[in-house]
């Protein structure tokens, strides 16, 4: 029988990106949050993407999101500039810091839903600012899971928009620092404990190439990160660890916990696939079999037999 | 049908450790990576320890011992002080210093095996120097599995002797700085593989809280560490993960790869009890019991139900 996959709504950031890695320079990358989430998102399932780019941001990236099956009509096009950054890498790629941030037609961006995509049954909120997440969520009929990111930036600057946000969100995504930043908590049990009472009853911690867990009442998952010999550039991993997850849920149509642990595999797999190149390069040449191939090595890479059972 | 477990052997240092601990500051706290890893196995098969202690050391942890099923006819009584180690730890326990080493008793510590112990089943080589590690395998039959840790301080002071080690080694137990010093190569993929040409076929990359990773044929395992609330002192964790495994080993009798990966969940199990108490506090009290509750509980915060396919 063949099934219908549902849609995932992602919202979020579409920018260029100057990047300073220890393998070189590059400049004018394709990047922003949205970007990733939705190219890691359409190897599974269809995505619409909403968000803004300036009268520089060329056709042939518009149309590539096209041929992979996202949907841009609502990636609006505002006069001015696409959102721009630069960053530095240090030379194991452990740290970055930001050289410039430009939010150019970011900055006045308002998201609006176009209506053939308010019924979107997974909807992906990227991590900006909690207002424009609130918005999002006014125009949209309930959609089966709603998933956000946020940053130490609205975490430390917006928490009483930002846990208006919390109170809607069933599963929010967060790396282990901003984890510990919003709920005060180093230990990430206990900070995942916190997180619940504000509102997420499932919350992902990502620990970059230390894996990720999920919690849910009282419960506790993990996947790795999948091991790679070269990693290039993780600029938007985490994003496309969110974009894995949301298409995997989105195709399966399945948004129980038992899919979630599943889906990040998926998400993990996807991440693995960003760091691989520079910007979303590789993630963008990735196919659904490419995928498929390192699901299976993944499934390989934490099979113990099933069972822990010691012998009488 | 009852099984009758297989012997582990353990050779390594008996010491006591001062312990400056966010927490609080420990005097005589009884460690020793030979003692971590004895009383970790001995929750799951016979253990036989060889080492050295002083005159200062008390019967009362020779006969704690006992009760746990560690046989102590190897553990040499010299004259002098026991191995004593002074440590400082910074306040996130993710860093330590060393503020005095002093081997005592332990310097001129040549291992003797007893003769009734030369032929245990596994064999786990402390991180000792290699002249001695080659000693000792001197002494024994061959066992079903040679096990061995090594550090820092051998990786650059004794190359060829540890060489002559590697070479006699099935499974190497490091964790991952030793394992990039050890090969020369950042990447743990590629570490693995450069280490695997020096000897072991087996390799254990761990990672503390990030869990430890298996590589074998090119084949890669993964196993989290188990998430606890509270941690309170990391010293021997290591030496207790390497207890378990072989514990776990030799319970089964099974030295397979995939009683290896089994292992693996046994080994980061009885590391979560020892970094729950300041040094071997935590871990002498816990019971078979205790490690039964905790494997299961880990089981299932890695179970994602079997199928990682994607519907039609």
């Amino acid at each position: 029988m063949h099934h219908t996959p549902n849609s995932v709504l992602v919202v979020g950031s579409v920018a260029f990106d100057d990047l300073e890695m220890p393998s070189g320079s590059f400049k004018d990358v394709l990047g922003g949050a949205a970007t990733y989430s939705s190219l890691a998102a359409s190897l599974l399932a269809p995505v619409r993407l909403v968000g803004v780019v300036g009268a520089d941001f060329a056709e042939s990236h518009i149309s590539m999101l096209g041929a992979h099956g996202v949907d841009t009509t609502g990636l609006e096009r505002a006069s001015g500039k696409t959102f721009r950054w630069h960053g530095r890498y240090s030379s194991d790629l452990a740290s970055r810091e930001s050289l410039d941030t430009q939010l150019n037609v970011f900055a006045d961006f308002r998201p609006k839903i176009p209506a053939a995509h308010r019924a979107s049954e997974i909807l992906l909120l990227g991590n900006i600012h909690p207002a424009l997440q609130l918005e999002v969520l006014e125009q949209v009929e309930r959609p089966k899971l709603v998933i956000s990111d946020t940053m130490n930036f609205w975490i430390s600057g917006e928490p009483e928009l930002l846990g208006k946000v919390l109170a809607k969100v069933d599963l929010l995504v967060i790396n282990d620092e901003e984890a510990r930043q919003l709920s005060g908590e180093h230990n990430l049990l206990k900070a995942a404990r916190e997180i619940h009472k504000r509102g997420p009853r499932r919350l992902i911690i990502k620990r970059g190439e230390h894996g990720a867990l999920l919690f849910e009442e009282g419960s506790v998952f993990f996947v790795p990160a999948f091991p790679l010999e070269s990693v290039l550039d993780p600029t938007g991993a985490g994003d496309t660890f969110a974009g894995g997850l949301v298409g995997y849920l989105a195709k399966t149509g399945d948004v129980s916990h038992a899919s979630v642990r599943r889906a990040m595999f998926y998400a993990s797999a996807a991440a693995s696939f960003c760091v691989e190149g520079i910007g979303t390069e590789r993630l963008v040449q990735a196919t659904r079999g490419d995928l498929g191939v390192r699901i299976e090595a993944f499934g390989a890479m934490v099979d113990y037999g099933g069972s822990l059972a010691l012998p009488h």
